[in-house]
């Protein structure tokens, strides 16, 4: 059956009420029933829940083969929890696992055989990079995985169509009864966002850590109240390993070039006001527009009201410069946001679900006036693909992009015109991670141009000296230059379902031929 | 049927699943899946959730004969929001409620009315005194009513016994998306902990408040993401009724010397160690206690590692002096307590499944090493009524008394061996608040006497000089003072369950035939 946005999805696909995708709105005021765990009181007993090894936490919540289990991703290429379970559950030879991770990449390449050997059946992940991706792009995961956005992950969760029953929570820091925090440990990780909706929503909590403090360990994000046991192992990760890959600040002309195109596109537009809000993601040219926008606010003498995000290092500068009022922080992407999460009383953490989830009474991405997100690829009807890299594999992660794209008031995607002889934009896609609805304005290095369902944005720009292209325009630049690329072979075995924020299946990802 | 303490409930009153008390730990290890409210999903909408007046609020969250409704009680006897609200739901005919409050007292004496006119025809309450106290009592109310425990009632509402439609949370601040905080406001009532269950719990959620706040009002104990509509009023009360009625320090001589008794009980016993644990109720005699500890922690060169509660003053200025590491709030009882939850970081809010909850994974009461409590009235099988007066009304709460008394290592109750003529230790209660197998020593001004279940403690106390008595001698003593009274006689109505924590039976109250 095919989709609004065209894509052909597998009928088998659709059963136990999963729907296609069919527009951005069309689950707006959604009434459900939220889910809830299952739990064991525990009326009056004053014991440690401090166990000694993973292995001992495992067996007494009674892990069991088909189960599903979760973690969280804050420590991001630095984390050793999520492989250090895993291993141990590879040894204790529980089988058929459903792994419900906010995101999976280099740190977790030892899980590549457990998908082979059936000790995981099931994946929902942001993230599938890396050699995790290419087990995945290849079919060796038994069944199709979910990529999820990050407030798509908590509202799957919420609405119970995932229902975790043990999640393993690696924090920086808790006491023996499990007040639990990404801060104030060896090896912090800044914030626990992710990891909020699976402590209150699994049946079984283990928080695992290095780092024990006095009871309480305030403030704690992850509460006692939901946590069953508390593991203490050697090290959780190395948090040096938070900003990698993604996240790098860029001297590229090109990257700079864009990005002060795209600090001119929020100065010029009606919400660059007094307490404006605003996210940025960690891409190159995203994170430098950081860096001009200062000069903007500056001239108009405005203050942000409030940055979201995934916090980087150029956000963190504005705060302690007293550009940015307030910080609301659902991950830290470098050290220096760890540090600021850690000891800047203006800097905050929130949920995962208070940032993204489209299912609840109004996520902080709804409130962005602006969101500057990147892409792999554009189409001429503005959807993005942040996912699926041209070659067919599975290479990135949609994190919070289909989310803030849905909620800001003016959503700007980024990119280069052309990538390694490779067009970004293009007649159609590999495969649709956020739907062109939700794109207002595309800024390349060839030319800024603005989704035609925004007149409004179109009339403020056409006051600037900003060179406006039509999309179709630039299309056939990078046509021009790069020509059209031979379209990738595809089997028809689907390896990954892109699940839409709201649940529905905006496209799915299938077996490249050649791999 | 007779519960286990004897006592009998009527049968009529034991169905949907409800039992009788069976001791205090008959529901230890109960496994159960937690309630969860229907919501309407916000997808997108960034818009404010500010409505101009209270009524406005009520029609758009659509509130109909029939419905539960929930209150909390920070703001004590200095509370306008509960009576204007329920002023609002009386001009709109709106009949039928069942309001569960956390607690009602002299803010709440426009409520009589409205129970005799059928707008009220069920609450669940842990105080009910004063004008509606008199009116329960005289079995004005459609209903019994229940009367919960603050645990009890988290509980009530966590496992879906009750289920809240609509929540109204007075806040001292609010943002217009409804970020609400016991703080940074014109009134300020310190935490918000007992309204935590209702905005994860009710289906909708109104935010009442005189102090809208710059987005985003962190930090906030009342999430956003759980709230339908603010309203902002002129003020929502008079803090500086917070701290009266059963608050009071003590120069009674009586008081003072229980108060030292009591203090020589603690620093005599084994848990009082470096970073013991510490709750003291706000009696008069409980309050002193505080200070006479302060002695002997200096003699033994120890601190206190929490102190919890129900804060006020005196646990204060022990923080403050660095007798005591952090203080953990679920109530701020006096106006310095307000004060210090604001700025002093060591003093932290938390919410009330946190503090007394007992069907979560362990609240705080579990890891209480001292809570000092007080009592109407006790039995010589050390069973407590806090709830009813020896003349048959009901008049007080059982607050935090029957979840602190489990959940400590050593549970203390002071209380004057006569009032008023009256004698508090007799052969048998007007009612059971608190079972006596969760109570381990009784001090009087006549003597001190440990509850023949807790062995280790008499050991420890003979090593003493303080009078220790049976609990036989003291109510001996009692008496040959005043005699026996004659027992109050009661017609066969039941006006009010009292629930134990754990959602059984402990006993029912009756009218009084005076009444």
């Amino acid at each position: 059956m095919k989709n609004s946005l065209g894509r052909e999805i597998p009928d088998e696909l659709l059963k136990d009420g999963i729907e296609v995708y069919q527009g951005a709105e069309y689950r707006k005021d959604y009434v459900y029933t939220k889910a809830a765990p299952t739990v064991k009181a525990n009326i009056s007993s004053g014991e440690s829940k401090l166990v000694d090894t993973i292995k001992e936490a495992i067996e007494k919540v009674g892990l069991k083969d088909g189960m599903t289990i979760s973690f969280h991703h804050h420590l991001r290429n630095g984390d050793y929890v999520c492989a250090e379970v895993m291993e141990v559950i590879h040894e204790m030879g529980i089988k058929d696992l459903f792994v419900c991770a906010s995101s999976l990449g280099k740190a977790h390449a030892n899980m590549v055989p457990m998908i082979e050997d059936g000790t995981i059946t099931g994946i929902s992940s942001s993230g599938v990079r890396d050699e995790i991706g290419e087990a995945l792009s290849a079919g060796k995961l038994k069944n199709p995985a979910w990529i999820r956005s990050h407030g798509g992950r908590v509202r799957a969760i919420e609405t119970g169509q995932v229902k975790i029953d043990v999640a393993f929570i690696a924090a920086s820091s808790s006491d023996v009864i499990g007040n639990a925090s990404g801060k104030g440990g060896k090896n912090d990780c800044g914030v626990l966002s992710y990891a909020d909706v699976d402590a209150k929503y699994a049946d079984k909590v283990i928080v695992i850590t290095d780092t024990i403090k006095e009871t309480p360990n305030f403030p704690a994000p992850i509460e006692s109240v939901d946590v069953d046991y508390v593991v203490k192992v050697d090290e959780i990760g190395d948090p040096s390993k938070i900003a990698s890959g993604a996240i790098r600040m860029t001297n590229d002309v090109r990257e700079l070039k864009m990005a002060e195109y795209c600090a001119k596109v929020v100065a010029s537009t009606e919400w660059f006001k007094e307490d404006f809000t605003f996210q940025t993601g960690a891409g190159g040219a995203s994170l430098a527009v950081t860096r001009f926008l200062k000069k903007y606010m500056d001239e108009k003498n405005i203050k942000m009201g409030w940055g979201l995000g995934g916090i980087t290092e150029p956000m963190v500068n504005l705060l302690r410069e007293g550009y940015i009022k307030k910080l609301i922080d659902d991950q830290a992407f470098d050290v220096a946001s760890v540090k600021s999460a850690y000891d800047d009383p203006k800097h905050f953490e929130i949920s995962c679900s208070q940032y993204a989830n489209p299912m609840n009474k109004g996520a902080f991405v709804n409130y962005l006036d602006y969101v500057i997100l990147g892409c792999l690829e554009i189409d001429t009807d503005f959807n993005v693909n942040v996912v699926q890299g041209s070659d067919g594999k599975i290479q990135g992660a949609p994190g919070g992009h289909p989310d803030t794209a849905q909620g800001a008031n003016c959503t700007i995607i980024v990119a280069p015109l052309i990538r390694s002889r490779l067009a970004t934009v293009r007649r159609s896609l590999t495969s649709i991670t956020t739907p062109g609805e939700t794109i207002d304005v595309l800024v390349t290095d060839y030319g800024v141009c603005v989704n035609p369902n925004r007149k409004d944005i179109l009339e403020q720009l056409e006051k600037t000296d900003l060179p406006l292209k039509t999309i179709d325009e630039l299309a056939e630049i990078a046509e021009s230059i790069v020509g059209v690329a031979d379209p990738i072979e595809f089997e028809d075995k689907v390896v990954a379902l892109v699940e839409y924020r709201d649940g529905t299946i905006i496209d799915v990802i299938k077996k490249p031929k050649y791999l």
